[in-house]
């Protein structure tokens, strides 16, 4: 067993763990996610071609049938993180990559996308590489409304995801244990 | 693998990850913590019995060297744990267990079997039931002092250890990745 670990880049941009981030919730709080929920089979569709050459493209529908039609399907408890390389931008102002209207641009998951795990597949949480699990294009959120609303968690600014395989290593998500936390720094584990 | 997830028994009581408590120190901060060092086998010393009868009683080189003579040499990287029972008293007053006096009483590491994980085996972490690495009736907190003061971490109010074996478990760590924290809430899970 090999540990390979990514949370966060540094501890000025650690890996966040949301659960009421940006959306008004009844919901769970972070530190009431369930532990069997923060570990399982780690799902890597990796789009940082397409999103090298377009900051605001981001996981689709196709991308995870795509995945499915060379892995199988996305099993149930799945995590599911997005590897676009925006990790390689953070500290940089491309991080965020405001355009001078002050809208920003960097990939996440399309709603489509998100509302198949959700629906048609038993995934538990889905990770970016990102600052958001929206593309920064977004002006509604949708996904934060849609996911972290079904109660299902989100993990942002995650790092190092090329050293992983597309399937075949377990994440565990060092989630913040504080009562009633919409979320917060984490630490981030996977084993291959 | 199974995985079993004890990282405390309750929102508030959640396990905790110390570098800094406690201490006058310039060493490192807990999200400094290197990813590698929270993660490893996990050692497991049963002090049950006699921490049921005496809870000034704490693990001793004596209970080192025993299971040593069972287990076989406490391997490097390894992160020992206490297992006294006491999580079965969190939120109760015998979890402190304040006398008249105002004194605590309850199981922790005295310094002689700290200091020989220190300096005699290559342990990176250790872990207890109770509410602190020391002994409630320590006046001085010898074992803050010198295993926090070695850079090395320590766990306190962690739960659920009696479903683990004594070895074989993997141990890892969600310390907390804030920056400058001298510790704080973690969620805690082992792989057996």
């Amino acid at each position: 067993m090999v540990s390979i670990i990514f949370d966060g880049t540094s501890s000025n941009t650690p890996a966040l763990t949301w659960t009421r981030h940006c959306i008004r919730s009844n919901g769970v709080s972070a530190d009431r996610i369930s532990p069997e929920a923060l570990i399982g089979p780690l799902v890597i569709v990796d789009i940082r071609q397409r999103a090298g050459a377009d900051s605001d493209s981001g996981v689709t529908l196709e991308d995870l049938k795509s995945w499915e039609s060379h892995h199988g399907r996305i099993a149930s408890g799945a995590i599911v993180a997005m590897n676009s390389g925006w990790d390689a931008h953070v500290r940089t102002a491309k991080f965020r990559n405001s355009d001078d209207d002050g809208h920003l641009h960097f990939p996440g998951f399309h709603i489509e996308a998100a509302e198949f795990l959700l629906t048609e597949r038993e995934v538990v949480g889905i990770a970016v590489d990102s600052l958001s699990l929206d593309v920064g294009s977004t002006k509604d959120f949708p996904v934060h409304t849609r996911w972290l609303g079904s109660n299902r968690w989100g993990l942002e600014c995650i790092a190092n995801l090329a050293e992983l395989p597309p399937q075949g290593a377990t994440i565990i998500v060092g989630g913040p244990k504080i009562a009633g936390a919409s979320g917060g720094p984490s630490r981030v584990f996977a084993l291959v």
